[in-house]
C-alpha cells in the first residue's frame, strides 16, 4: 500500500516570555533582549501536524483527519489558546517557551496518541518569518 | 495630478488582555471570555498605513515611503513590538486594548506626522481572520 | 465617538455549477465555458463580512465579533460548507451561483440581523485570484 | 555536480465526494460525514510538483520548469480543472477522490514522464488546512 | 440591480530602477537611495483590477472576469512581463516607474477598454509590505 | 537531547536574466525564452535559512535566530537586495543566475559560517509558483 503522509494546520494565540529562571535577570537580558520582556509578548502560532501511514483501502485515508484535529484540539490548543505559555499550561510546568521547546514538548503530548498512523513531524510556525521543525528525534 | 494612495504593512508582536477596568471581574469574565485571561495572551499584528496625496512630479512620489516606514516605526512599532498593550505603552495607558480602541489611538499619534500628504487608512490584523478599519472618522 | 469597521473572515467549501435554466444548453456553455459543467466544479471560497459603527465606550468594541461569527455561521456557513449551491440551499433556489449572485444573497440573509451596528461590505473570495465586493447598492 | 530539488506549484478547482460504493450509505455517511454529500462539495486545489537531480552545468536548470508545467497541466490539471473528480476523470475511475488517493493516482500519471531529473514529491493541498505529501514509497 | 464590484489578480515580474532623467545623478541617489541602481533591480508585481456595474440578470455578471484578464493581459501583463519598466514598454515611455507612476500609467491603458463596466480600481503590490491604489481621481 | 530544526526566512528583490555566455545567443533565447530578456527582468526572492541542531539546555536555542538573521543578511542579503543578479555581487561572479544556481552559490557562503549547529536546508522562492531546495547534496 501506498505510504502518504497527511498534515492538519491547526492555531493559537498565546503569551509568553523567553525566560531561564535558572539564569541572572542579567544574562536573561543578555541572551533574550526584547523576548525577555517580564511583562509579556505574544504570538499567533500555527501548529502543522503531520501523520504518516499506509492509506487504508477501505476508507482512503491515512487518518481521518477530524480525529487528528480533535486529538491536538483537546490536548494542546484548547490549554494553549488565549494563555500565558509560562504560567497557565500543565505540560509546559518548568519549561523555557522558546519555540524549539514547545514543539518538543507538543510532540511528546501528541505522539503516544496517534495510532496505529504515525507523528512524524511537527512544524510550529511562530511568526511569518520564522518556525521550527521536529521529527522526534534525539 | 493624479491622487493615489500609497500603503505600507508593518508588523508587531505583542501580549495583551482585554478588560475594562471599570467593569467587574464577573462582568469582565462575562462579556470577553477566554480574551480577558488575567495573565494574557498575545498576537501577531499586521498594521497597513495608508497615505494619500497627488503624485509630486519631480520624485513620482505621493510621499517617501521609508519616511512613513521610519515615522511608524519610532512612534509606534518599537512602542508596541515585543510589549505588553495594557502596562509597556504610553500612548495606550488607560486604554482597553480591543483592536478598536488600538487602531484609534495609532490613528492620533501617527496623522499629525504624516504631511503634507494625508493619512487616509489604518488597517490592523489581529489574526488572519480578523482586522479593523479606520479612517479617522467620528 | 470614532466609527471603526471590523471585519471577520470565514470559509466554506462548495460545488456549484454556471448555469441560467432559462437560456438553452448551447448558449449556457457558450456564456460560461468549464464554469458550466453539468457534473459541477467547487470552491474554497472564503467570506470577508464588515460591520461599521461607533465604538461602545463600555466594551471598546464595535460588535462582538463571536456574535457576528454566530450568526454568519448559522445563517450562511452551515447552509453553504459541503453543499452544492444549485441544489442544496434554500436561500439560493432558482439563483444562477455566480460570485456576483452569491454575495448579494448571502447580503439579503446577514444585513437585516447584523444590529444596531451595520453590515457595510461582504467580499467574497472564489479563488486566490478573484473576488467580489458588495456594499448593499442597487 | 549538486543535486538540488526543484518545486512548481499548480491548481484546480474540482467537485467532488468522498464515497466507497463497496460500503452501504449509511456505513459511507458514518465514515465521512459532510464529505459525503451526494450532491457534491469542491475545493480549490493546490498541487506541488518536487522534482530533483544534478544540475546541468550548460543550462544551470535541473529540469526545464516550463516543461514540468506543461507536462502537469497537459497530463493532470486540464483533466481535474473544473471537474467532478468521481464522474469526469479517466485516470480517476473507481477510485474514492480522498486526498490521499489523489495524489497517488497523480503520482501514478506524472512519475513515468519526468526523466532524467526524478519526481521526488507532490503535495496535494485541499483547502489552506491540511494537504498530503507522497513520494513515491509503498 | 445590485451593483457589485469584481477584482481579478493578474502578475508580472520586472526589472526597473527608479530614476528621474531630469535630475542630477546625485540628486537621484539621495532621493531613491538602492531604488536608483543603475544595474537595476526588480519585483514580483500584482495586480488587482476591480471593475463595478450593475449585475446583469441574464448572465449573473458585472462583466466576463475572462474578458477582463483577456484585455489586461494582451495590454499590460505581456508588455510588462520579464521586461525592464524603463527600456522596454512603449506605455511608459518617459514615465519615472515609482509605483505610483505605474498605476496611472496602467489605468490609462485600461480604463477606456472597459465597457459597459467601469473600472473602479487598480490596486499594484510592489512587495508584500507595500502597495499603491488609483481609482481615476486627479 | 532533542534534535530540532529552525529556519529564518529574508527577502531580497533583485534584477537578472538567465544567460549562458558559452552559449550563442540564439541558444540562450532557445533556451531560456523571456527570462533571456538582455534588458532584464527581476523578482522578490524569499530565501529560507533551516539549521539543525540539539536544542541547548540552557537557552533552549538550537541557535540564535538574530544570529543567523546576521550572518545571512551581512554575507548575503544585503548584496543581493535591490542588485543585479550578473552584475553587481561578488559571490556570483561567472554564475548564470538560475535558481538552482543561486541557491548553490548561496549554500556555499553561509554553509561554512553557521556553527555549530549545521545550515541543513536553502529553500529559495523566485515566485509564488516555484522554488528551489538545496541541502548542500553532490
Amino acid at each position: 500500500m501506498p505510504v502518504v503522509t497527511i498534515t492538519r494546520r491547526l492555531r493559537f494565540n498565546a503569551a509568553h516570555r523567553i525566560h531561564n529562571p535558572a539564569l541572572s535577570d542579567d544574562e536573561n537580558a543578555r541572551l533574550y533582549g526584547k523576548c525577555n520582556n517580564p511583562n509579556w509578548h505574544g504570538h499567533n502560532y500555527l501548529l502543522d501536524v503531520s501523520v504518516t501511514g499506509e492509506v487504508d483501502p477501505r476508507t482512503g485515508y491515512v487518518i481521518d483527519l477530524g480525529d487528528v484535529r480533535d486529538i491536538v484540539t483537546r490536548e494542546v490548543i484548547d490549554k494553549l489558546d488565549h494563555r500565558n505559555l509560562n504560567l497557565d499550561v500543565d505540560f509546559l510546568r518548568g519549561i523555557n517557551p522558546t519555540s524549539e521547546n514547545l514543539v518538543v514538548a507538543i510532540w511528546r503530548v501528541i505522539a503516544p496518541l496517534i495510532t496505529p498512523a504515525r507523528l512524524t513531524r511537527l512544524r510550529l510556525w511562530e511568526t511569518e518569518h520564522n518556525f521550527v521543525d521536529y521529527d522526534g528525534n534525539t
